[in-house]
């Protein structure tokens, strides 16, 4: 009998929860069409660029497709005009350098395994009908394997991948269909200009009709990087030396997870810098612009950022030490790290606007002259302390601040080696008027404005982790939409 | 006259240049094909796989070129048999997981976008001659630009971008093709087949012919990770601890860099575990292995690492601070981290053999034990001391050791979760044998070997940074090959 019941439970159970689950669909239906919709939202709002390419990708197809819509053009091609779609929709990328590189790849690998593939088309006809599949797989075999080995060499994986890959298939696309079609060298050149076609409307169209630049996107996600990274050294003093006796930390929360971004934007800026070197000169850079001194730069700023990221254990109460020489050496601290983070914020201003960073050194050798006196303060005020313990944590807080401030020195160095090598402008702004009358602690405000005389540069923070591209500066966006 | 000579001079120099550089053009090619011949050596060396990869490319893109060889099944399928060929070269990838993820993507893709391709084909049809190119024109833009954009949803991005991307391509090819081609379904269904076919000579490759599983990879890069980590963490406290009495630091330097690429890790990681998501059950590894628990490692891991990127800077000798303090705390903190580290390389060891980690409890109890008297220590030693100044730098190494004994520790719970989330063995196994027994700085031995009663494993450094599959153990590679 206690089995019966257990099963009729257990069976009304089951219906039951299908019943549930079937009551519960709609509405889990209508919040996850209520999260795509927010999805869609934030994305296009955060990024309106990325619409743009959507459109911009439509646009490109449709124009294409007009080879089988018109009869005339559809004549010469026939079915290989759909060489032409395909490569606008494999072409076609968010930045022009990424266009460019496909495009690019795809051409001249067609060009190259398309010269190949009939050469080996007529090496292996010579052989004679018996010979010719067992000759003409041999050298599929052989090239397919060649090349997917080559792909394995980290130059030609950073930048010819996909040229390599296109390799593979057109070889074996025209040696093989070549076994059957007579017509081959026909077929391979209107593959070839089928594929040159597409390509050609990809690039014009990503160049032409708001074109997203992989140079300028890592040119402002470098200088983002560093005023971000200052504004989380502001904000990481500003917490350790205030919140015990000030207490008004929570508008600081935002600045100290800024410098998370950062940690992890390597694999970010070196493809964007592989993109750049494919792109055209356009506005401020030339063809040549030494994209790889911004990895350097890049690099240093992540040193900094792994520094703050083992500055940010000291946060926590418990383990932030001894209360008065906090105190003692507040000032010095402040002093030496606002100073610094002036210097990074104006690194970045200067990387943004492409004008030298005329007050960075003046704010390194006051940090560097408040860096002494941190050292002094330190050593009278160990005497003084009767808690020996607790003041190794603040010794290493100021220990650790002292390398993020040789980090930045070197970063200077980089970014004024960046502004000798591609001329930045030696403009007299009133750059410091602002930041040197910075309160401490201004962090509650979190974007970095700056009014130079003759031009109001903006700095967006962009607030969720899953855009990929990096930050742009408002004004260029308007230029480019 | 002057110019004239100077002119002389200057054709002079360039026809010199030029031939200067003739001259060396058969040396500089010379080199160059060395250097490849070296580098291919390499690669092939530190990963035999990826020769076995190459010939497996080649296997399979022959195999599916019969279909044009043999009359049968050409009659079948006709030009469309070359989709087969396309869907080879483009889905063939390095792992089961990556191969199996755009085999799926592309297949479903064309499934789904060929029947709405078709549908639209259909729609259009309805409204007469005239309106037909232009509706279809404004479908293929349509489904283009929200696609598009579909494309940019992280989620998205993750798992299913080449998916979007081939349903693009199949959509506007079926629906603008069909404008012609009134066969429009038939066009369809050999697509769709014909991807099917090619899909399918893929993923049977990629499984039966040597696999080389991205989840196994994900598996033993993290494994190596952490013993990697552990002995960086040893060369580190030897380097610091023993430079200026013993000088015999020159083994240690390799050690020391290991953790770079440590920092580093985060893309692949996160692409292997994506991969990982679409294989099956393999070896040890179950279809729902919780791969997120590793990523969550890894960034345990990776907080270790940045935290011994900021000890780095204290290891050169201007800024080792007081001697005499170091030699007091030396015993203590050798211990505490050498007790931490052979817990990390326990973990290490532990997720590589799938064994559950019996002795880093221990190792960490006593870790934490030595922590205590180091602090101690500090406390006693920092009253003796005369120059304050030179302690800091000591405190702030003692510091961070602790903060990455404190990561240790998180290391542990999360690799305890792992443990019991997939039941690791509970082997009693003389694990501790060697590690208990590791004398100080023993890190001139660069391949953590462990002699287990049952197995014996072997942990191989890679040595080149530009690897981007992390480590395997040799005896699966073994296996594997």
């Amino acid at each position: 009998m206690e089995m019966a019941s257990s099963n009729t439970n257990q069976e009304k159970g089951i219906i039951g929860r299908v019943w549930e689950r079937l009551m519960t669909l709609p509405k889990a239906f209508k919040e996850k069409v209520v999260e795509i919709c927010s999805m869609t939202k934030n994305i296009a709002q955060e990024d309106p660029r990325k619409v743009i390419h959507s459109l911009k990708v439509g646009l490109a197809i449709s124009l294409v497709s007009l080879f089988y819509y018109y009869q005339p053009l559809y004549e010469n091609f026939g079915l290989s005009a759909m060489w032409a779609v395909m490569t606008v929709v494999v072409v076609f990328e968010y930045s022009v350098g990424a266009t460019l590189g496909k495009g690019l790849n795809r051409t001249l690998a067609t060009l190259m395994a398309g010269t190949l593939g009939v050469g080996a088309h007529y090496l292996a006809s010579l052989a004679g009908e018996k010979a010719e599949p067992i000759l003409i797989g041999f050298f599929v075999f052989l090239q397919a394997s060649i090349v997917s080995f080559i792909r394995f060499f980290p130059k030609v994986k950073a930048r010819y991948d996909y040229g390599f890959l296109v390799f593979i298939l057109t070889f074996s696309l025209i040696s093989v269909s070549g076994f059957r079609d007579d017509e081959v060298l026909e077929m391979a050149h209107k593959r070839l200009s089928t594929i040159f076609i597409g390509g050609s409307a990809c690039v014009v169209i990503s160049i032409f009709v708001c074109p997203v630049w992989a140079g300028e996107e890592l040119h402002y996600s470098v200088a983002l990087n560093l005023v971000k990274l200052s504004e989380c050294l502001e904000a990481f003093v500003c917490e350790y030396f205030t919140t015990l006796e000030e207490g008004d930390s929570i508008n600081n929360k935002s600045c100290l997870k800024a410098y998370k971004k950062v940690l992890n934007s390597k694999s970010n800026e070196e493809s964007l810098a592989n993109f750049a070197k494919w792109e055209p000169g356009h506005g401020k850079f030339k063809f040549h612009h030494p994209w790889d001194k911004y990895l350097e730069i890049g690099t240093l700023a992540r040193l900094c950022a792994y520094r703050m990221e083992a500055l940010k254990g000291y946060l926590n109460l418990d383990n932030q030490g001894s209360s008065k020489i906090r105190s003692t050496i507040r000032d010095a601290s402040f002093e030496m790290t606002l100073e610094s983070s002036k210097a990074l914020k104006e690194l970045g201003l200067s990387i943004e606007t492409m004008t030298k960073p005329s007050a960075a050194d003046t704010h390194i050798a006051k940090s560097k002259a408040a860096s002494k006196r941190l050292k002094s303060l330190l050593q009278t005020s160990l005497r003084e302390e009767k808690d020996l313990l607790s003041v190794i944590p603040v010794g290493t807080v100021a220990s650790l601040l002292i390398d993020v401030v040789d980090c930045i020195e070197q970063l200077a160095d980089c970014v004024n080696d960046l502004a000798s090598l591609i001329n930045f402008e030696d403009v007299e702004m009133n750059k410091s008027s602002k930041t040197s009358q910075s309160p401490y602690c201004e962090c509650d405000e979190p974007d970095p404005k700056i009014d130079a005389s003759s031009h109001v540069v903006i700095l967006v923070e962009e607030s969720t982790p899953t855009m990929p591209k990096g930050g742009k500066s408002i004004s260029d966006q308007h230029n480019n939409i």
